[in-house]
C-alpha cells in the first residue's frame, strides 16, 4: 500500500458521510482515482434504482480525489454531470482522472459504471474543477 | 395542503435514501420548490462542513422537484453545480425554481442555503434539465 | 459615462472577435452587465436561428464582464449553458450578475434573451466561474 | 468520401456563422467528428489568445457533429465547458465523441487542442447532450 493510497483511505474513513454510504477507495495514484460503493437498498429512490444523489456524490468524490492525487487536500470547486442510464445492480464505480493542472487547480473527468451481474454499463459521466486547500479563492 | 404537495411528500418518503439523509419538503408549488434537511453529524466530510455530495443531493433533488411540480414524475437528466463556500450550521435549504420548460423538459435552477444562527447564506448554485419519466430518450 | 463603462467599452473595442460579431455593451455597474448583438445573417445556422456559437459567446462575455466589475481583468474559467429555444429577431440581450465573491474568483449567472418584433424571450441560461488575471492557478 | 462526411460538410457549409469563422470538417465518423479552425486575428481577444468564444463554438459545434453522426440532424441542448489553458497558435482542433446515446439524445465529450508549432496541446474540455432535431422537447 502505497503512503498516497494510505493517506487517501484516512481521508476517507473521516467523512462520517462517506462512511453512511459505505465508500471504499480502490485506486489511488498521481493522476487518478477509483472510488466503489457496495449497493444497498437504503441508497435507493422510489423506483428501486440507485438515487442520482450517489451517484453524483460518488462522481463528486472521485473527481476530489483524482485532483486530489497531484495537489493535496483538495475540495470540488464545482462540477457537472450528466445520468445516462438508471444505476441498478450490485455495486457502483467512479473512475476519475486528471486531465490538466496547475498549482491550485486541477480539471478532472469522470465516469460512473454500475456493476449487475458482474458486468459494467456506464451509468454517468462528470467533468468538474478541484482546488486545493487553503489556496487563496 | 395541496394534492401537489402531498403528492411531493409521498415521492420523498418512497426514496429511502431521502429518508437516510432526513430530507423535508417545504414548498412545492407549480414552477417551484424548496426542499432542506437538517444537519447532523453523518452528513459531514473530515473539515467538520457538510459533504459536499449532501448539498449537491439536495440541489438535485430540487431540481428535480421544481421540475416535476410543472412535468409530473421525472428526473434529473443532467445538472451543474458550484459550491461557494463550506456549508455550516444547524439546516440546509434548497430553493430551485423552473426557468423554461416544454411538454417533456424543464431547465431549473437552485440556490443552496446553510442557515446557522438563524441567518441564511448562499453556499451552491446550480442549474440542469430535468425530464419527465417515460418521456422518449 | 462611469469609470467603469469606460473600461469595459475599451475592452470590448480591443477584443477583433467582439468587433468582428458586433457586440455592444449596455450595462456594466458593480455585479452586473448586459451585452447585446445586433442579430445579423451572417451569425445564423443552417436552420436561420442564430447560431448556438454566438448565444454562448455572449453568454461567456456577460459572465466575464459581470465577475471583472468585481475582480478587475479577468478571464471565464469554466461555464456551463442550456439552450432553451431557437434564437430568432433583431437583437440578442445577455445579462448577467455575480451570486457570490472571492478575492480571486467569482460565480455568476446570465439569461440571455432574444428579441423579436420589440418583445423580449427567454434563450439561454448560463453559469460559470469567471477568474482574476495573473490569480494563481 | 462517405455520405455522412458529405452530409457533414452541406451542414457546415449552409452555416454562414461556421463560414465566417472559417470552420473545416476534418472527421465525421459514426461517433466521432473532429473540427478545425486556422487562427486568425479577427478571431482573438484582447491578449492576443484565440477569445473563449471560438474555442468555445468550436467544442459546441464538434459535440453537436458527434451526436450527430449518430441521431441525423441535431442540436446541442446544453454544454459545459472547462478552459484549460490560452490558446494560441496556427490552429483550434476540437475531438469530441459519443459517451452514450438512445433515440432522440446523446452524450458527448470533446477535447479541444490548439497547434503551435506543429505542437498539440488541450486548451479547453467540454461536456454536453446533444438532441435530435424534431424530437419532442
Amino acid at each position: 500500500m502505497t503512503e498516497l493510497f494510505e493517506f487517501g483511505m484516512k481521508i476517507l474513513k473521516s467523512q462520517p458521510f462517506s462512511v453512511l454510504i459505505g465508500t471504499e477507495l480502490e485506486v489511488f495514484e498521481p493522476g487518478m482515482a477509483t472510488l466503489s460503493i457496495p449497493i444497498q437498498d437504503k441508497l435507493k429512490q422510489q423506483h428501486g434504482f440507485v438515487h442520482g444523489g450517489v451517484v453524483s456524490y460518488l462522481a463528486d468524490n472521485a473527481l476530489t480525489y483524482a485532483g486530489g492525487s497531484v495537489l493535496g487536500d483538495s475540495v470540488t470547486s464545482e462540477y457537472k454531470i450528466n445520468y445516462l442510464r438508471p444505476a441498478l445492480g450490485e455495486k457502483l464505480i467512479a473512475r476519475a482522472s486528471v486531465v490538466s493542472s496547475g498549482k491550485t487547480q486541477a480539471v478532472c473527468q469522470c465516469k460512473v459504471f454500475a456493476v449487475a451481474n458482474g458486468e459494467e454499463r456506464v451509468v454517468a459521466l462528470a467533468q468538474g474543477t478541484i482546488r486545493k486547500v487553503n489556496a487563496q479563492k
